[in-house]
C-alpha cells in the first residue's frame, strides 16, 4: 500500500519524465536540514529503519494504478507509463547517517541515487518518516538532558498526530534517551520497553480509593505505581503507603510538584518505604523539568506526553530533499539552488566528523586526518545497493546507545535548551567549495 | 493489528478489572474538549470514520497476546484474562457528533457505552484519531476563512507527523474546507480531490527551463501549472506565457507575493492569458493569507503545507476521555472530577444546538423548543449498537458540505482568527446542574 503515500506531483513528474525519455537518467538526491529548529543546536537523525522498509517494499497495486488512470492529470499520460508503474520497484542505492547520530544543516542524512523516476517518487515518504522521528528523538534528548539522570518515559500516544505517529513517537523518544514508552505497539514491533499501570478511571471505577489500590497491588506486585491524586494527593499517598510493599511507588499527575513531591516523600519515608519512587506526569516539558531538578524536588521519574510526542514548541523540522546530480548518456550535471536564502551545495556529498566540528566533502574525497592527527568518523554509510539491503540495521537499543555516546561527544554547550552562538561548525572542503563556485558561475552566466 | 495501538496502562487496567470481577460492569465514557486551543473559538469534530473502523475491527492477534504474556506487568495476570483478550471484540454502543460539526469544551464528541474493559482499552486510539483530525480540520477552516473565497489546497504530507498523519491530514483539511490535497492516498482511500503538477526538481532535471515547461504542457494540457521561481520568477513567467494555452496557470513558491503576484498577473494579461491563474505556496498560514487578501494581491489559490498539516501554532488538542457512569448489578454510579481546574460533568450527556448557543443536557432529556420556538439540533447520534454499525456514515464530500453549512450557522464573530470573548455559550440544563451538585455533595461528604 506504500505506492500512493506521496504527493501527486511526484507521480505527474514521473509520467512527465517517462514521456520526456528521461526514465533512465540517474539522479542523486540528498535529504538534509535547511536550518535547525528554534532553540536547538543539533538534530538527532532517526527513522532510517522505516525509510528502508519503504524503499524495499515500494510498489503500486493494480487498484492504485486504476485510480491514477482516472485522474484528470493522467489523461495524456502514455499507456506504457502505467505498465512501467506496475513493475516499478526501488532499484537504486541508499547511503545514510546511522540513526541516533546528531546532524546539522546542509549535512545529508540520506543520499538516494536511482533512476530519476524512482528517486523522485520516494521524496515525500522519506521526508515524512525521517522528519518526524528526528524531530521527536531530538525533543526527547532535550527532556532527558533536563532530567539530569532521572528517568523519562514517553506518554504521548493519545495526543500524537494519528495512531501511527504515536507508535513512531514511542520509538523515536527511546532513541533520544527516554527509558521507554507507554505505547504497546512500539514495544511489540520494535522492542522499546513499555511502562504504565493505571489511570484515574481505574480509581473512579471502584467504590473506594483504597480498594482500587489493593486490587492494583494484587495484580502488579513490585511494578505497582499508585496514581494518588484522584481525590487528594496526600491522603492518597497515605493510603498507598498503608498497603506497604511490594510497590514501585506513586505517580502524581496534578498540583505543585515541588511542594507535593516533598510531602509525598516524607509520607513514604515515615512509612519506612524509602525505596518507593515518585513519578510525576501532566503537561511536562524540558523547561518545567529543568526547574524541578534545580529545586531538588525528590522526583525519580518523569512521564512526558503531549509536548514530547508532538514536539509542541517546534512541531516540524525543515527537512528538504534536493536533486544534486543528474547523469544521462554518461554525462553528469550538478544542480543546486542559488536563490536568496535557499542556497544549497551541488553534487553528492559525504560528512567527516572530527571532535567538535564536521567537514562537508564531495562524495569521492578521502577522509583526511585533522592537523591534530584525528581520523574522522565517516557519517554516510552504504545501506541499499541496487535495491538490496547491504547493511544489517541496528536494533533500537543499539541506536539509543549510539545516540547517547554521540551526544556525549558533542561540545557540552550544544546540549543547551537554548540556541547557542556560534553554531556547531560545519565547513565545506576546498573541493566542494570550488565545485559550488563552478556551478554557480554557470548559473550566473545564463539562466538555463 | 489494532489491538496494541494503545497505552500499556489500558491493558494492565483491563487485567485488573478482570481480576477484580469487574469485567461485566458497563461503563460510559465521553470524549470531549477540556478547553479550546489558543486563538480558536470552535473546533470542528473529525475522524469519526476512522474511529468507527477501529471499533469494528479491534482485536488481538495471538502473537500480540504472547508479547503481553512476557511483560513483567502481566506476570500475575490470570491465564483466563489472555483467553478473554483473544476473544475480545467491541460489543458496546457508540454515539457521536457527525463529522464536520463545530464543537465546544465539555460537549461530548463521542460517547462510548460498553463493558468496562472494552470501553477502557479504546481510549488511546480514539483520542489520537479524533484529536488529530479535529485539530487539522479546524486549522483548515481558519485558512479557508482567511482566503475569503480563493481556493486552498493542503500540501503538507512531507512535514506531517508520520506517513499516516499525512493521509489523514489530507482528509481532515478537505473536511475543513480545502478544495483538496496533494496526498494521493487520501484521494484513493477517501475520494478527496488531489492536486499537484511539478516541483523545482522537474525544472532542474532539464537543461533549460523552457524545455521543462514544454514537456509539462504536453503531459498536462489544461491542468498545467508552471512552477516559475526556480531561476527568476518574472523570466519564468514570460517563458510560461510564451507557450500560450492550454494551461491552468503558474505557481510562485518564494519571494514577496504581493509585488510578485501583481507583476506576474501583468505578464500573463499582456500575453492575453487573462484566464491563467496564479497559485502561491511556501510557508503559508492563515495570517499571511489574511494580509495577501487585504492587499488585494491577484492570487487565485493557496497551497498550504507544513503549518496546516501540523497545525503549527497549536499542534495538539486538549481532548480527554472520561468515565461518567458505571453500572454494576443494576446499580448506576455517576462519576466526575472535582479537583481544581479539571472539573467535569457527571453522567451520560446530550447536546442540543440552538442558533447561537448550545444546551448540555442529561442523555435522557427531551429536546425542548427555545423561548423563540426553535427546535434544537440534537448533536449526538447513534452510530454503533452492540458492536454493529447502525448508521450509514457520510462520505467526505457530504461531511465537508455539512461543515461549511454548520460554520455559516455560527455567529460570524466566532470565525475570527483570534480568541473572542465571551466564548460561544454552552449552558448546562437545570437537570444536569442538579445531578452535578448531587454528585459533588457525595464527593465532599467523604472522599471514597
Amino acid at each position: 500500500m506504500y505506492g500512493l503515500i506521496t504527493d501527486l506531483y511526484q507521480l505527474t513528474m514521473a509520467a512527465g519524465y517517462f514521456l520526456a525519455g528521461k526514465a533512465n537518467e540517474v539522479a542523486t538526491f540528498e535529504l538534509f536540514l535547511r536550518r535547525l529548529p528554534p532553540e536547538r543546536n543539533y538534530v538527532i537523525a532517526a527513522g532510517l529503519e522505516q525509510a528502508v522498509d519503504y524503499l524495499l517494499n515500494l510498489h503500486f497495486e493494480p487498484a492504485q494504478i486504476d485510480y491514477l488512470k482516472h485522474l484528470s492529470q493522467f489523461q495524456r499520460a502514455p499507456a506504457e507509463f502505467f505498465d512501467y508503474l506496475a513493475r516499478l520497484r526501488f532499484t537504486g542505492d541508499l547511503d545514510a547517517v546511522p540513526e541516533g547520530t546528531p546532524v546539522f544543516p546542509d549535512e545529508p542524512i540520506l543520499r538516494v541515487r536511482a533512476p530519476l523516476i524512482e528517486a523522485q517518487i520516494v521524496e515525500t515518504y522519506l521526508l515524512a518518516t525521517i522528519g518526524f522521528q528526528s524531530m521527536v528523538a531530538t525533543k526527547a534528548s532535550r527532556v532527558v538532558y533536563a532530567a539530569a539522570g532521572r528517568s523519562v518515559i514517553e506518554f504521548g500516544t493519545r495526543r500524537a498526530h494519528s495512531p501511527q505517529a504515536g507508535v513512531l513517537a514511542g520509538r523515536a523518544a527511546y532513541i533520544g534517551g527516554c527509558i521507554g514508552t507507554s505505547n504497546v505497539q512500539a514495544g511489540f514491533l520494535y522492542g522499546v520497553p513499555v511502562f504504565g499501570t493505571a489511570a484515574h478511571s481505574w480509581v473512579l471505577s471502584f467504590e473506594s480509593e483504597i480498594e482500587s489500590f489493593r486490587k492494583l497491588q494484587e495484580l502488579l506486585g513490585p511494578s505497582t505505581v499508585y496514581l494518588v491524586d484522584t481525590y487528594d494527593t496526600l491522603q492518597g499517598t497515605r493510603r498507598a503507603a498503608s498497603l506497604g510493599r511490594p510497590m514501585w511507588g506513586v505517580r502524581l499527575d496534578s498540583g505543585n510538584f515541588v511542594e507535593l513531591s516533598r510531602m509525598v516523600r516524607r509520607i513514604l519515608n515515615e512509612a519506612g518505604l524509602h525505596d518507593a519512587r515518585i513519578m510525576v506526569s501532566g503537561d511536562m516539558n524540558e523547561y518545567k523539568i529543568l526547574e524541578l531538578v534545580r529545586e531538588e524536588a525528590p522526583i525519580d521519574a518523569f512521564g512526558v506526553g503531549t509536548e514530547l510526542a508532538t514536539s509542541a514548541d517546534a512541531p516540524n523540522l525543515a527537512v528538504i530533499y534536493k536533486l544534486v546530480e543528474l547523469e544521462s548518456d554518461g554525462r553528469k550535471r550538478y544542480t543546486a539552488k542559488f536563490s536568496t536564502e535557499k542556497e544549497t551545495w551541488p553534487g553528492a556529498k559525504q560528512v567527516f566528523r572530527y571532535t567538535g566540528y564536521d567537514l562537508l566533502a564531495c562524495v569521492d574525497e578521502e577522509p583526511q586526518r585533522s592537523p591534530e592527527g584525528e581520523e574522522p568518523e565517516v557519517l554516510l554509510q552504504p545501506v541499499i545497493r541496487k535495491g538490496e539491503l547491504v547493511r544489517r540495521l541496528p536494533d533500537v537499543h543499539q541506536i539509543r546507545e549510539h545516540a547517547l555516546r554521540a551526544l556525549e561527544r558533542l561540545p557540552r554547550a550544544y546540549r543547551s535548551l537554548f540556541g547557542v552562538e556560534p553554531a556547531y561548525r560545519v565547513e565545506p572542503t576546498p573541493r566542494l567549495r570550488s565545485l559550488r563556485d563552478q556551478v554557480r558561475r554557470q548559473y550566473l552566466e545564463g539562466t538555463p
